[in-house]
């Protein structure tokens, strides 16, 4: 029963790593591959949660499962390796408005989730049995089994996440996000659990605004993160002033009025997270995060290739003294 | 807009079919073949529909529809040619009980059947809507816009059609059926106008018990059909004792006492219909047929070919006096 791994027998302590999508991905398969299952409990973001086609679909917790399955698509990152679209296409022959990219396989996915889901099972039993049955053996984790929505606010008006990014490609300039439904929302069991008892909290390089910052928002997170008297570590998504992957290099223009960098990240969470690990390309900003009461670590932050992932993952563990 | 097809200005008459699965759906593409988009109307039957996943499948009209579309697997007779089965695949690797056999091109017209009823259309507009996205020209008509589910009743218990047919192959003894929801449903807007305005009623070779009789027994159906000024043509779906396809003949035997036979299809039909297609085979029980009232043709009806079902379909319509 996957239901073990969140047992009241399950050690306390590990790593607790907050995770979005494919950049949080990386990370959360290093840590993965250098610790034990009950010794990491990886919370994702579910504010890019929506509907298609009357199925619920969870982008950045299948982004990280497939990928702790070593299923995912290697050259996007996210999606099944290998899918095939034949349903998507006959939906498109049918006058489905069909821009969200659901592969077979995919979608087989999004169809038992909605099963389960309507058979009464929260998101957190549901996200655990699937991760169970694709083989990953550390805990995949809401960050609530109640609705939390990123609502992206632009100059071309109200849109959901997904409509943003997937189907307006990250075009429209984000004026303000909001994530509703947050204020009546709750930790997952298992989130909580984890906030109470981790040794260290990693926040994986994932974009600040939107994957982990959904997050923080869920009552209770942010303070809980905030008071934690372990360490705290912030994976820095941008290297070199770009964001690897995504809007966020942007969103930091509109939203912080600044331009990205490590710095900018290190700015964002100041005042909640207490080490910074940041690329051998930002090393110049070094004092200026140390100067924010971070304890920084400069290296490699890239993942191209698994040991990459590995590597990183081994260095935050150690920055943050927890035995791997 | 697909709705002109069923719209006031629609030329009363022409031909109305009723049609279930395979053998149906053969006979409606050699009608279509011959008769033009405002002089048939397919209506079909649904009380095989039955939800799997949360969506609304109609196998019956899936199949007069890929059929009318050309697009019917032509090795089985239903489903989509040369669809894939990845998300079946896929189900079952996460634990579902995929007993159903969802092509992957066959889930995305579930899945866009079921958003749009959700949307608030009706069975009918659904599946015209469907169809004609398929370039289907003639109407397919739902028997009801209301469920009706076909209950087999059985030394194994009660069961669905589908649970029947396909996850148990259609092996437990019938021993009753009834159709839920009959009593309450009423035939669909397009059904009711065709019966009223028919120049003829063509019962197509599909099982009497399991097919046709769900349309019957929705409220006024068999009256109506029974009253009918105009031919009311069967073609009979058993040939020399056999059932094309399916499990009719071992119907007859449980549920109506005798041996599957071209004769016993016609006691079934006695006193609702006026004109019985049989095949060479049966030839011997021609008497026995005109006896019961019906004006027989005996011909080849076994349809294997395209051409089968266009002579066969003008064998009904130059009986029933339609002109082609």
């Amino acid at each position: 029963m996957p239901e073990s791994k969140l047992s009241d027998n399950r050690r306390a302590g590990g790593v607790l790593a907050l995770a979005g999508g494919v950049g949080g991905a990386k990370l959360a398969v290093g840590l993965a591959e250098i610790l034990e299952p009950d010794a990491l409990t990886v919370v994702v973001n579910t504010g890019d949660d929506e509907t298609f086609y009357g199925l619920h679909v969870s982008p950045d917790i299948d982004t990280v499962t497939y990928s702790m399955a070593g299923l995912a698509n290697p050259e996007t990152g996210w999606g099944f390796a290998g899918d095939t679209f034949n349903a998507l296409e006959t939906l498109k022959t049918l006058g489905a408005d069909a821009w969200f990219g659901l592969g077979d396989h995919d979608l087989a996915l999004h169809l038992r989730r909605s099963e389960l889901l309507r058979s009464g099972m929260t998101l957190s039993e549901v996200t655990l049995d699937l991760a169970d049955k694709m083989g990953v053996q550390h805990p995949i984790v809401p960050m609530s089994d109640q609705p939390v929505r990123t609502i992206i606010e632009s100059g071309d008006g109200e849109m959901s996440f997904q409509e943003y990014f997937v189907h307006r490609r990250s075009e429209p300039e984000v004026t303000g996000l909001r994530f509703d439904g947050a204020d009546s929302a709750s930790p997952s069991p298992a989130f909580k659990a984890a906030l109470g008892s981790a040794d260290a909290i990693v926040f994986c390089p994932s974009n600040p605004f939107l994957s982990v910052d959904p997050i923080l928002a869920v009552p209770g997170v942010r303070r809980l993160v905030a008071a934690a008297l372990v360490p705290v570590v912030v994976v820095s998504p941008i290297i070199g002033g770009r964001a690897v992957k995504g809007p966020a290099a942007r969103i930091f223009e509109t939203l912080a009025h600044k331009p990205p960098s490590a710095l900018a990240v290190a700015e964002h969470y100041s005042g909640i997270a207490t080490h910074f690990v940041m690329d051998n390309e930002d090393e110049s900003s070094r004092q200026a995060v140390e100067a924010l009461g971070y304890q920084v670590l400069v290296t490699e932050t890239l993942m191209t290739t698994n040991k990459h992932k590995i590597d990183l993952a081994a260095a935050v563990c150690d920055m943050a003294g927890v035995s791997v």
